[in-house]
């Protein structure tokens, strides 16, 4: 957070949490629906990850007055194929439909092994980790993706034909989780919009800028939007690759289909969840984990870089100093939360 | 294929088959075993992939004389969840292990919707494309990665930490496919084995130098072992949960318990196959597919390089070129076959 400090105020999460309450209530939302939203974008920025909590509200509430997003609406089966169901979320709202999402696959996976849901017709579920850690802490191994608008270029192509498609991998870890939360391009929009807030460039090259050239400015890429496939053809082969089983799964739309991304609507999303306690080697996979992280944490450092951590392994420091002291939140962002 | 021609000759494919069974007959192969891993080694040279195909067949048959791969060996369940199985493969041959696997995640996918096998202590699966085709072009979504000896550098780490962990996604296409089959790794070791046989640069850059910085040489790369990450941290973040995943599934080994990458072996990989002639929508899903490749292809070109393609694109081009004009093959790998 490099931000001037004089633009960044500290929130309680009880406070967040009932400001979002509200809001979702005088927009529609029943009370348990205004909570369970309310629970899962305060938990974002509880966990740092601002771009998809506080600082999104605003937008997902003008969806919501925009008839974009159905407050009222809840999943409806569409066919059961036995440890794979479809199912149409129906516009309600992305993460009601993705909690609900999580927890039919974990049941699914409770009495099969696996579980696969695959969701058509629902909206944006915000961060995707946030079902990873759901569904890793109830002792469940979860994969998950979604569509995106067309936000991304194929590789050789100079117009947003993919989308950057963010994609999850989760397992519990001790009392935590592991949790790989990626989008396909080198780097999100929300962390791109980030640094663009901050006044940074990016510490890599992440697209495409006006003259054609690779940049590090993400104020340049946010134009163009030619931003860099991650790995360049192989981010882009796996984006595809997502939209196309994310469409031919669910029955959805495909990326080509959801045509505004400024009021992108109606992705199609999978949810995997695997029961390990039904695991021959149960008993013995905290300890395998446990090893594996152990050599990873062994490496020779590069003493140029930040050190070696696996994905999501500062995210119950972040969460415990936001409970601390407070959420920091960039003060146009609350103004603009508390004029909804 | 840039090399000297002098070094290229042509083989049938008929002739390719017929001394790979000789040799593995000569080496402990049962006679319909034999003809498997023949007909998949052979498949590989066919469909343009030489450095798992006639190039890596010698290093294969050394690993059968060392003992590493035992010839008559066979996968045996060692627990049935549900949708969901775990199998010892008893350190098979690879490639006959992962076509047993692939089918038998098709079986349990044609009762249950989706199939997963885990298995564990297995072989090498050479060209994991090969597997995808399989089951795409019997109607099944396939999704399958494995573990490989510790090959690349945790993000921030200068030592090998991870595996380069190829994935393989694949959907059934018209009467062909669209099949993902990458490594984590910017560049597969065959990869830059291939491009350091031709004496070429790589056209990115694909890791670090003998003096620390990227470079494009794939000698020099090759010899440090520093390869890059495809995207950076993503690929590296990916590689690791895709071998944590592996490993708690399988109950197998991890990276890091496969010592060596000179005689790897014993590794843990993931095979889920999803039959999608139970979707609801299945009449319209070929009619999706073609619209997104259609959307694909009409990406306003970059002029600057190769074509919009998709994954696998390419391959019934080459399959048909090899078929009709005989297998370019790099003469010194000839000779060291018919050595064996």
């Amino acid at each position: 957070m490099m931000q001037n400090v004089d633009n960044i105020i500290f929130i309680s999460a009880d406070q967040l949490k009932s400001v979002f309450i509200r809001i979702l209530k005088e927009n529609g939302f029943a009370d348990d629906r205004a909570v369970r939203c309310a629970e899962i974008f305060t938990l974002n920025s509880i966990e740092g990850v601002n771009s998809h909590g506080v600082n999104r509200f605003p937008r997902f509430i003008r969806n919501v007055r925009e008839g974009i997003v159905d407050p009222s609406a809840a999943p409806s089966l569409i066919n059961n194929a036995g440890s794979l169901e479809q199912w149409n979320g129906n516009l309600g709202p992305g993460i009601i439909n993705a909690i609900f999402a999580t927890e039919r696959a974990m049941e699914i996976a409770t009495s099969g092994g696996i579980g696969m849901v695959a969701m058509a017709n629902t909206n944006h579920w915000m961060r995707g980790g946030t079902y990873g850690w759901l569904a890793a802490k109830k002792g469940y191994v979860f994969i998950a993706w979604t569509n995106t608008c067309p936000n991304m270029p194929a590789w050789g192509g100079l117009d947003p034909r993919l989308g950057n498609n963010p994609f999850v991998m989760a397992v519990p870890f001790k009392d935590e989780a592991i949790v790989l939360d990626f989008a396909m391009s080198q780097f999100s929009y929300g962390k791109m919009e980030s640094y663009q807030n901050q006044g940074k460039k990016l510490p890599y090259p992440g697209g495409y800028g006006k003259s054609g050239e690779l940049t590090s400015d993400p104020g340049e890429i946010l134009e163009t939007w030619r931003v860099l496939p991650a790995g360049c053809w192989k981010g882009a082969g796996l984006a595809l690759m997502l939209d196309i089983l994310a469409t031919v799964l669910s029955g959805g739309q495909a990326t080509h289909k959801i045509e505004s991304c400024i009021s992108e609507f109606g992705v199609s999303q999978i949810y995997i969840a695997i029961d390990i306690s039904k695991l021959q080697n149960f008993p013995a996979i905290q300890s395998a984990i446990d090893s594996i992280i152990t050599d990873l944490h062994d490496s020779v450092p590069d003493p140029g870089t930040a050190p070696v951590r696996y994905p999501g392994e500062n995210i119950s420091k972040i969460r415990e100093k936001s409970l601390a002291g407070g959420i920091p939140v960039e003060k146009k962002f609350w103004d603009e939360v508390l004029s909804l």
